[in-house]
């Protein structure tokens, strides 16, 4: 390994919460080092937000536009940019360095409109620029083991798919607080038309579809916003058929007090089944039919190959959410290097989530009617 | 107390499955005795059953008719009657007992068709007679707690619903390989329109009704067979609406291996949420908006009257599925003495479930249409 | 069957609280029928206790040797005595069943000093009468599996035994404010020289003994009372040599506050290792060397014989204490009818029970010198 | 912030597992940059190890002295040394740093001897150098946690400690099929006195230090070794005696198949309990007498100040193994930037641990004995 990659970021400052991540999950493996940022969109906080980084002043930029032509420019100019700014700005943001030629690593959702999700994915076919979406969640090893057994078979034919991510945090009305979090996650302009739907059901649509690598064919979905005056959905119930039969249900709430972000994804077929909780990430219970029910453990006897190669620790000794986030990172990495790395979330992710979110709120305003995407 | 009760049974006989539990849990508490029975269709199985269970001969009937005049004409007739025979012929049974006036224990669902149902609650108030419905999993004291809490308004207005009740059974084509206990299950003349729906997800609305008090509004349901060949649904995805805004989603399968009696009830609420899972019966998880989660235990600190008035031994010491079945029986026997029962199944809970198993089957030959029940 | 067996007590009247536990647990299987007591230590309560439980006037007893010469002389007495008093009581009480042939079936510990223990001994050896002691987690389905597996030498040559029984329900000093359970528990002169290590370390230990059949070489003891003004021991600390170079520990507490009836057994082999709690009893985690651990289950697929034979209701649905001990009196009715039940608990497991509790007695009174039994 | 820090590294070179560990904590949050380093302890495997790292040629360094004087020498020197050689290395690779005015984060236990414990503690103390031990379970938030309840009362008076460490990976003689990390961590002469004692034994005892701030007064150990041939224990029973009346247990061993890195403390007091898990290292369970059981969560409404300060992530997504190691490296950071970090490990807790095995060791050598530190 040559040293670490240069990366940028665009968004992500001060106040913001998932740039922060992004940046440990950078750094982690050891591959990224941050250079340059647009990290606010004002000057003032944009400054300030570098310092506080340590970026060298001619690489604080106020403006994402300025930086992708200054750091295409550059003889030393980044690697790759991470694009962390509220969903309505990806597009932009993302086409101005694929245009010049600069990798991008776009948080999810893709964008907040389908229109704009299309246009993005083909200026990443157009430019040839490499582009990951951080649908981070696949970066666990436990995930990466599930997909490698239900593509190997482990579970007969598919039959049953049921997946949910239940929070609390937007429980109350913080978003009339002034809660910044709460303010854009809730506001059809920022955010796009989906709330929980796009905030979190995006991930667990995308869970189900990593692992399963199943197409969706339709769903029936009943969103809901059970806050006064909140402006987009903040639960969603989904009923999802998916190709060969298999038959789905996904749960998206932001409302339930006392969860905190509880995913559970479970997955039954003919001959077996698996079930996965965040909250005991590095487990997975595996039980074939007619034996006992199995413990698979990131770094036990009978985790695979997919799992193996990014588990960092030996197991019993817990990796989270920021390890399987920066297996996201380290895989970026990789390909930017020129190298193979088949499981990272690419641009289609992105456009089949943003039809995903574009279905739901169809099918919910006509009363639950099946939709495809 | 003076003694135990005279019960007699209907079905229940050699190779059948549910009568036993009956009896084990009608015994538990003290408050019956177990003295008449026409416990198999056919007069051979029928005798040697009851000499097994070591009935008086005069008391062994072939016929559940010839049963209900004699009993009712002895001075030391039966005080009731349980009957757990296969579903299609709980309507008749039960009518002739009542008849006579012999209360009833019956287990669900109801009947296997709603017609009979309503006949059946019409003849319940026609001769006034007690009639129970045996929907065990409402004896559980933690059921009984979240009912105690959601009705005191602990959880504040309720948003959310999610019920599972998820089996491996059915998993492979049982009934073709002669199990008497699939076969009829998946029989729609003895079983009636449901499948999973009937069986299992009967009880899974009924402990919704239980512990909400809600009233369902309209629901949208779609059922499946996986198991090829099956002539009623193994599965069953169901949106509920419920009164109030309440928003529901229900899960009942019988074919996901590995999965062997897995009940879980979450209810959220403005103000707070609670969980009950069978696997840890014993246990309830509450968690109040803002506050750490509590685990409210059977016979705990923090453990309501409702709880404790169906608890039988000390905490950590777990209860089970016979207990709480058992606390069915005993409150049967308080009423029958005479005494208040409020918290008993009632006629009416069958006809409703009843009405639910048929408009989940209705909604679900029209694609998921919402139904009323 | 020819019908319930006749069933008397001793102790277990009103006020008591583990002959009302006796009573349940006996009725469940359908093996026995109450009909006669001794059940308090004066007349007036004893009356009250006898008819709250409908017995004859006549089979209402006020003391146990009476009750003892009455029921050998009946042509209808008893198959055979519970004896529930304190522990001081089982020794005569025992005996004078013994004497007149009746089989008893005795509380745990068997007697207050290993004096009265191997006099009880002798007296079962030399009438030949059959005598039950109620080790009551014996029998626990998931036990029986412990047992049957390490047996067969699933574990390979045992290495540790970690076992401990963790209880909060003398936190404080209940004694003094006259709760009767606390008072005679915490009495040398009825409970014996154990509290902790009587009341709740004898069963810990036995469950060692019954699921390793390993013999205890010596012991090294550290018991204490943290609750000021008790007279006996309310935690106990035990390192345990065991036969074959097994190195165990025991824990057993009646003070840690948010424990209710805390049970984990764990064995661990050179093969693999066995871990079981009360609280998920109907499930037994078993991790085999270099293989990915499992969940067995009461029912499931690998349960072995052992277990199968104790287990009422299908997997998933959680059986519980009651059902554990409901066993060892379906055995003890199997054993008094001349068949075979080689798992019930024997004298010898009650002498020994009390030697353990006098040598780790000892043991700390030394200061943690190693002692044999 | 004016960047990160630059960091040193002494061992964890080419198949070292631990120094890949401490790189990746280092990096995470941000504070760390490692620039030069003595990777491995034969020229060749030092070259090849740093320039796997990218480091620069002439700060690759053969040998720890040299690296000492070359850094201290220049102006852009490292900020501190990481020393992550096993043990027997630990004494005369910190001490050359310390002497050079060079800070030291030591891996555990501080050395093989506690006669070059107390030389490093004298040499500690006598350059006034900051020296930091990696005691990396003191950085779980939930740690943290239990230390600010315990010092606040929460508990009452303690009564008692339960802490276990319970691995797997040692279940057979891998230090004769080669394998390097069992080769020397079962080697006396490089990680001294104590196998499991001292490589997982120290981490429990001074987990039992830093959250109960309590002082150990004597022990009672049985050390043991179970697989053939090894020359230092894998399994370790303690007793303990803490000041102020409180009675302890440690269980640490490597041989019990089916556990990972398992790590347990309960400690319970005259008013509540706590108890942490490693494998649910999010989650804290706290029962207040008298109440209902809690679990208070990383980032969850209930988490204090201690907690908060080091938590990274909202609470529902996992903080790891590393997450909780990184502390310790951040908190380095801070120290050596000249704030406060009160909660570091300190070479008293070094010195204290090898007395630890010492003791242990001393005791098992005479049956059992009761030793002081």
């Amino acid at each position: 390994m040559a040293g670490p990659l240069k990366l940028g970021m665009v968004g992500g400052g001060q106040g913001a919460f998932i740039g922060g991540v992004h940046r440990m999950v950078a750094r982690l493996d050891g591959h990224w080092n941050i250079v340059a940022g647009a990290l606010a969109s004002t000057p003032e906080r944009a400054i300030a937000s570098g310092q506080e980084l340590g970026l060298a002043e001619d690489r604080i930029y106020s403006d994402f536009a300025a930086m992708a032509a200054a750091e295409a420019a550059r003889e030393d100019g980044i690697d790759a940019v991470s694009i962390v700014t509220p969903n309505h700005v990806h597009f932009s943001a993302a086409e101005a360095f694929l245009e010049v030629g600069i990798p991008v690593i776009c948080d999810k959702p893709l964008t907040s409109t389908s229109a704009d999700a299309v246009a993005l994915q083909r200026a990443v076919e157009r430019t040839g620029t490499a582009f990951v979406l951080t649908h981070n969640y696949t970066g666990y090893p436990m995930i990466r083991q599930m997909r490698e057994m239900i593509e190997r078979g482990d579970l007969g034919d598919l039959r049953l798919i049921h997946v949910e991510y239940i929070q609390d945090w937007l429980s109350e009305d913080l978003e009339s607080e002034g809660v910044k979090q709460a303010t854009w996650r809730t506001d059809p302009h920022q955010s796009g038309a989906g709330g929980a739907i796009g905030d979190i059901g995006t991930h667990a649509f995308n869970l189900v579809s990593f692992t399963t690598q199943k197409q969706l064919e339709r769903l029936c979905a009943q969103l809901h916003s059970f806050v006064p005056g909140r402006r987009l959905d903040d639960n969603a119930h989904v009923m999802l058929d998916y190709s060969g039969g298999t038959k789905g249900v996904l749960l998206a709430t932001q409302v339930a007090p006392g969860y905190e972000n509880e995913i559970r994804l479970r997955i039954a077929g003919s001959r077996g089944s698996l079930e996965w909780n965040q909250s005991t990430a590095n487990q997975l219970r595996f039980a074939p039919l007619g034996a006992a029910p199995q413990t698979i453990t990131r770094g036990g006897p009978t985790a695979g190959e997919a799992a193996m190669a990014v588990s960092r620790i030996p197991g019993g000794h817990p990796e989270g959410y920021l390890e399987a986030f920066a297996t996201i990172y380290s895989e970026a990495a990789t390909l930017i290097r020129g190298g193979e790395a088949p499981l990272l979330p690419t641009v289609q992710d992105g456009v089949d989530g943003v039809k995903f979110v574009e279905a739901c709120v169809a099918s919910s305003q006509e009363d639950g009617a099946w939709r495809t995407l």
